[in-house]
């Protein structure tokens, strides 16, 4: 008989906000707050990207029981000149702290052109492009990067040197078509090593990662345990200098976190159809392989929401609705509503 | 007995101006002009990037004399709102228009905390970091970004998709020291593989380039003829796509180039300071070769800058002095004084 964590499971975005509210509001954070972070989640599973989504959930809400993360208070400016602002997000939840940055970049922006927002006292904000989707929204160029834990080793050291600190540049075409990096600054996320161990594989491929003594190795039990991740170009001869400077650089600009919204009007005119012929044009590339399309950043990501959206809204393996529905239960709070799809291959 | 070729030469930075601003003066650029233009070269060689150095100034040249760059006129602002400035630069020298955007870029982030500046109708203008350090030495944040002429594959494609876009970002610590990024957004530059080729290596590491179909090779001369570069990255397991969006989003920034000075102290207290801890704190990371320290950006040129400076200044190849006393022969200009040093090995 086939387990539950054979088959993929869907619900609808509303569904799991309400689980999500319900979740968070239970342990003491306020409906709005609890409802801007469920949205930060929701926003990387509709995109696929699992390990800033739901995955997490359990971690938020320990941060909030144990006082890690704060259950009450605003985020706060703390200076304000021009285009800038600095913010003590006062230890709330990274998606509060972010969303006020980036509304205040946003306003920034419409004032002066520029709106630059570094913010200290925040917590783990999800996927960087949730926030920069929001200046994209306004018609505006986004951006936002954030500090991350250390994972990465530099291409000469022997121990981890770095977070994999991620940046995000959001702009929209026409039609709601976009330009949407969003990338961590090492070669490969943890969770792609992860997932290559939890599936059985020996090897992962060369330049993801290294052992405990910095040297580079395809086993990926050496890479996650004692050892870490190399940058964005991996060894020193193919440029993992350069990703390493980028994760330098993101430190540098954010000690925390960093939300950059511009508008682009003031500069050439007719930036969105402009943007529009590039991803065209781009996409619009002969591929190597017919079946493999040039893309551009984002387009992985949409064609996971046309995915989710054709399903209901967002789809789950089974082993992530146990683990939510287990949390429902610790937490006494009704479960949200699955409906099973197809047995997985 | 030896040729020319197998000594190097040294000059010193004045000699190399004098040398330089004759040359331009000579075809009709302003003394001026030829000065800041002077400047850019040398900030290269200086710091030991040849291929933006004096090497390009008989390409300049050519471009003044075919009138592709104009020799007279001035960059103007087209339009300005609070943080922004749009210039057009009215075809000048890359050095001409990146000194005046980059100048006014400052101002703006003295008054309004960020400078954010575009230039269409400029030309090639160096190593982006020559501008970003301009912002560093004012204890600002400087960065810089240029599109650049198509030279680098989608992992995915099987034609050439983009340039190498550069991005720099150039802060000070203390006493002199800096975090100066500048590199190009493919694996590596293509003045490495040209040097591969001419030193007769018939192998160049996988992950450089691509044949003229996309498929990777290591045979130098079918990355340069006929094929190209790949992103930062490499292969798309191994990131490829980042590297791409990276030079994806410069486009996006520029369509020309792009100037951003940062006033860090709108932010939290100590820049300087707690960038110098920065630097030292990742220099001391063991490395996993005691020969081989890590290293933070900007210290290789920091390296060639110091054993120049030992030399009077300047180092030179005797290919590169043959071919600076040949042009200077073409202009009737008093060639640049070399002096000889040790025979090469």
């Amino acid at each position: 008989m086939a387990t539950p964590f054979q088959f993929e499971y869907s619900t609808n975005v509303e569904e799991m906000k309400r689980f999500v509210v319900e979740c968070m509001t239970k342990i003491g954070t306020n409906s709005e707050y609890a409802s801007q972070f469920a949205d930060q989640l929701i926003y990387a599973d509709q995109r696929g990207h699992y390990s800033h989504g739901l995955n997490r959930l359990r971690i938020y809400v320990n941060d909030i029981v144990s006082g890690t993360t704060a259950k009450a208070g605003t985020p706060k400016i703390l200076k304000q000149k021009g285009s800038t602002a600095w913010v003590d997000g006062n230890n709330q939840l990274g998606a509060v702290v972010g969303n006020f940055c980036m509304k205040l970049a946003i306003e920034l922006a419409k004032e002066h052109g520029i709106g630059w927002v570094v913010a200290k006292g925040s917590n783990h904000f999800g996927a960087a492009g949730f926030y920069s989707t929001q200046a994209a929204r306004e018609g505006l160029v986004g951006m936002s990067f954030s500090s991350a834990s250390p994972s990465t080793y530099s291409p000469r050291s022997s121990e981890v040197a770095i977070g994999n600190n991620p940046l995000s540049f959001v702009a929209e075409g026409e039609n709601g078509d976009n330009f949407a990096l969003d990338m961590a600054n090492s070669a490969v996320a943890r969770g792609k090593v992860e997932v290559a161990l939890k599936i059985g594989k020996k090897e992962v491929p060369s330049g993801w990662g290294v052992d405990g003594h910095g040297v580079p190795t395809n086993d990926p039990e050496k890479i996650l345990i004692g050892g870490g991740l190399l940058p964005l170009g991996c060894k020193e001869e193919t440029g993992g200098y350069k990703g390493f400077g980028l994760c330098m650089m993101v430190d540098v600009m954010c000690g925390g976190q960093c939300f950059i919204a511009v508008d682009p009007e003031c500069f050439a005119d007719g930036f969105h159809p402009r943007l529009q012929q590039f991803l065209d044009e781009t996409r619009g590339h002969k591929p190597k392989d017919p079946a493999l399309p040039v893309l551009v950043a984002g387009d992985p990501e949409r064609a996971h929401i046309e995915k989710s959206t054709s399903h209901g809204g967002l789809i789950y393996y089974g082993a992530q609705v146990e683990d939510l529905n287990g949390l429902a239960k610790k937490l006494g709070v009704q479960p949200c509503h699955f409906n099973q799809m197809a047995q997985l291959k």
